[in-house]
């Protein structure tokens, strides 16, 4: 069930989640970052039917999130992560980040690839650089146009 | 459809898409961090159908991101955000920033509630406060079990 007025909504969120706002298409970003570039490699990883890998890869390449790369002997399509796609990588790792506190102490999050440590927790700031407790940010204003 | 296996999943992002992994589980979150309790005030927010926004509801609370709270008069429940809930604002606050930055620039983010200036991009960062660039991110780790 799609919300219709999600693409042109004022508010920053409701956009995002209109590109990647579901399961799929998260975890395709995911495994897209971490290297996997074909079709069949995206449906082994994620166990998803071929309908719904086909929808969301041509979804993922429509909004720049991935772009489609022929290989050099043209024999198949390589889906690429874009920069734009690249720059999801925060969400992912806010997500990983509260399921590794709240729901799973013994699961994997994204590493530092040099020491394969996990990386600090994600701190909200000021613009001043401010740390930011939860209270001090004001999400009422997502609704309203920005000034 | 649901991916049966993502309740038990090692990766910390699939137990997270499993509690809040589609549009209007996340909506309903922002609207309960924004102060939102009332079923027909979420209802009238996200524009949703009552069976939907009941399921998501009772989802919710399962998973201990809303808590039941009757009113003093008992008249009707509140739906009130919990500590866990609330910290949700972090994956809220990345989208957030991301949709800004690629999708609308005159979108509204959350931001600072004593200055109303939207928050500063947030920063990965190794565990000793080093600012990392994606690039210095593993996300192939994702799918093991942390050590």
């Amino acid at each position: 069930m799609r919300r219709t007025s999600m693409a042109n909504s004022l508010c920053a969120m409701e956009r995002t989640l209109d590109v990647v706002g579901d399961w799929w298409s998260l975890l395709i970003v995911r495994d897209a970052i971490a290297g996997t570039t074909r079709f069949s490699e995206f449906q082994r990883s994620l166990g998803v039917a071929k309908n719904i890998l086909t929808t969301r890869l041509k979804s993922l390449v429509a909004a720049g999130v991935l772009e489609i790369v022929p290989t050099s002997d043209g024999s198949y399509q390589e889906y690429v992560i874009t920069d734009k796609g690249r720059d999801l990588l925060t969400v992912l790792v806010a997500m990983a980040q509260w399921g590794r506190e709240y729901l799973c102490e013994t699961c994997s999050v994204p590493v530092e690839a040099k020491k394969g440590r996990p990386l600090k927790k994600l701190e909200l700031r000021a613009q001043d650089g401010r740390v930011l407790k939860l209270q001090e940010v004001l999400i009422s204003s997502f609704r309203l146009e920005s000034k």
